[in-house]
């Protein structure tokens, strides 16, 4: 039997250097652990426009759908800012979820303990927060039809649509609930049925999928904005959150800022089981591709490294692997290792990439 | 001359028992400071539809058309929960903000001092917090069309359109660039222009208006999913914030949260200028209705109180007056009075709805 394959995309600004660490993290499991895996590595992004003209080439896509397992860093850079809509380095990952047909995207709001006191929130309302966001990830505003830019007599007008369908909410639903049976048995539903339609659909059809399929799971419904505040005031009382595309973007994002360790949040995007029983997959860091401190030997490759631990635990069912990088991490954070990054006010001096790299091999 | 008009609709839950209070505060004015309104009442929310089936008459559509200014406490309730959609106590509210026009909804986040504590958030990256969020109110998602479920082939699809004119757009940056005039000076406009053209036409017409008409103003923008992260980790970067519908009702909710003071937070909906001058406006408290506590004298009046500082600010030209009726509030906090979701978790003793009424008209 061939080795498992995975295509690595490093993109855009720190993407490459905090993949570089992931590779050598690659090597180790095979080298160590006796886990060989087949790289290739290709362009997505500002990098794949600057050499095709255009985010994603075909090829790149073809080849994406074929592996196990996508491993992306991150996308975009103020380079690209004027760029077309349709040439933005976003779009090539866009293209990714979508043709991959990525539904459910997991993002894991997790506080490390040792950088508990990083958070912007009090030490109590964060420590030992861990709450598992599900994004549906391929349809909502971010794809509906019709969209765009146009002009009606002389103004112009921005559209974009909001569209579910029955079997989208539900599959996304089904993958909350089964997370929720392995975790605290909680199931929160977010959306605006008080003011969308939409809305109201995905109310009606979480329910249904949860009375026929998940009545062992508790459910609950809360309006999105009810869901901001109630992120900020008490996190904990969440397990998992199930959300559509764009709640989800910005409660997702707002749940990884409480946690105080946004450079530490590793996110996975998984779709249809293959033939070989893996679920298409992508995984890649919440954080961004921060042009600021690009190629500087600066990042923290940590949120990049616990992706890699992602697709161990969902897409090669090596699940005590994962936890044993996740485990090398906290070992580190414990024993102070920071990239700047995870420096508090009262400042310390940083370790680089690839030092942060060295530590996570060495606990290994 | 008559006196200023003034159409109180209390609604649903809390909203009659904070109302009082601020009908006390409006006596105070007639009596005390020689403004007088003519003040009417009628109902909004569930309590309309219990009484005449739908939750805005149209009788008191009409009359919050011809009203100097609206005063409202809050809609909704468990018991209306089943309602169809077009039924539900927020289509009154969203009615009344749809044919008045009401496109610039102003919301203060605001910590108080005596309270700062209370946040989740540490003291110093809230303390002395002032943000104003102009959110626009009158399009995009909540009322664009086409809209609603259907079904395709065999299953049911929810749709819901986000429309956005350039003309929509202008107006409501102008009133945000206004205000920042008024205030720090620096406008952060929130949109999704990575994904969606709608927010690709709200960037470029916010910049043009910035160019044209208010180039004295400090404008950035910021992607929605990032902004929601900003206001978590560090608030005090904004002053104001220009978003949009959908957009807003989340980063709004999130910024009030972030303050602690939930119970205190005012805004105002304002619309184009009348006959007389006054703009059309709505003035109503940021939190709900509250059924869990309703008709126990629990309930914090402030938010509505202050809601009518804003009117008076606003719609009345009494800036001055307006400052009176906050400094009063400011010092019955600074003397410790509590209404009961105002003590942390040492705890103390809660005084009523009506006790704290008592305590700002005394400090009037
Ligand atoms: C880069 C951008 C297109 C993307 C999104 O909006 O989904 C990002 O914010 C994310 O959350 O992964
Ligand atoms: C009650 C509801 C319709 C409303 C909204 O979504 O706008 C509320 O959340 C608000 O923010 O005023």
């Amino acid at each position: 039997m061939s080795n498992p394959s995975l295509l690595i995309l490093a993109g855009d600004g720190i993407g490459p250097e905090v993949m570089d660490e992931v590779k050598r993290i690659i090597t180790w499991y095979g080298d160590k652990r006796d886990m060989p895996f087949d790289v290739s590595e290709d362009l997505v992004g500002g990098c794949a426009y600057d050499k095709h003209g255009t985010p994603l080439h075909d090829d790149t896509m073809a080849r994406a759908q074929e592996v196990d397992a996508v491993l992306l860093g991150a996308v975009g850079g103020p380079k690209y800012d004027d760029l077309d809509f349709s040439l933005k380095p976003e779009r090539g990952l866009l293209r990714l979820r979508k043709e991959m047909d990525l539904f459910s995207n997991l993002r894991p709001a997790q506080c490390f303990d040792a950088l508990a006191d990083f958070s912007s929130l009090k030490r109590d309302i964060v420590a030992g927060l861990d709450i598992m966001i599900v994004r549906e990830l391929t349809s909502g505003v971010y794809f509906g039809e019709p969209r765009g830019i146009h002009t009606e007599g002389n103004e112009r007008v921005g559209i974009n649509t909001q569209r579910y369908t029955e079997s989208e909410i539900a599959r996304v639903a089904r993958s909350a609930f089964e997370l929720a049976r392995r975790r605290g048995n909680k199931v929160c539903s977010m959306e605006k049925a008080n003011v969308m339609e939409s809305g109201v659909l995905w109310r009606q059809v979480v329910t249904e999928v949860h009375e026929k399929e998940y009545s062992d799971v508790e459910l609950s419904h809360m309006y999105a904005d009810n869901g901001a505040m109630q992120l900020v005031r008490n996190p904990k009382q969440f397990d998992v959150i199930v959300t559509d595309n764009l709640f989800g973007d910005l409660l997702s994002d707002a749940a990884a800022m409480l946690t105080g360790s946004l450079g530490m949040l590793p996110s996975a995007s998984l779709g249809l089981p293959m033939a070989n029983g893996r679920p298409k997959a992508l995984y890649e860091p919440v954080h961004g591709s921060a042009p600021d401190i690009a190629g500087q030997g600066k990042a923290n490759p940590i949120a990049c490294i616990l992706s890699f631990a992602m697709a161990l635990r969902y897409s090669f069912d090596a699940g005590a692997e994962a936890d044993r990088l996740e485990a090398a991490v906290e070992t580190v954070l414990a024993d102070g290792a920071r990239t700047a990054d995870l420096l508090g006010p009262e400042g310390g001096s940083p370790i680089s990439t690839t030092q942060m790299g060295d530590r996570i091999l060495a606990a290994l």
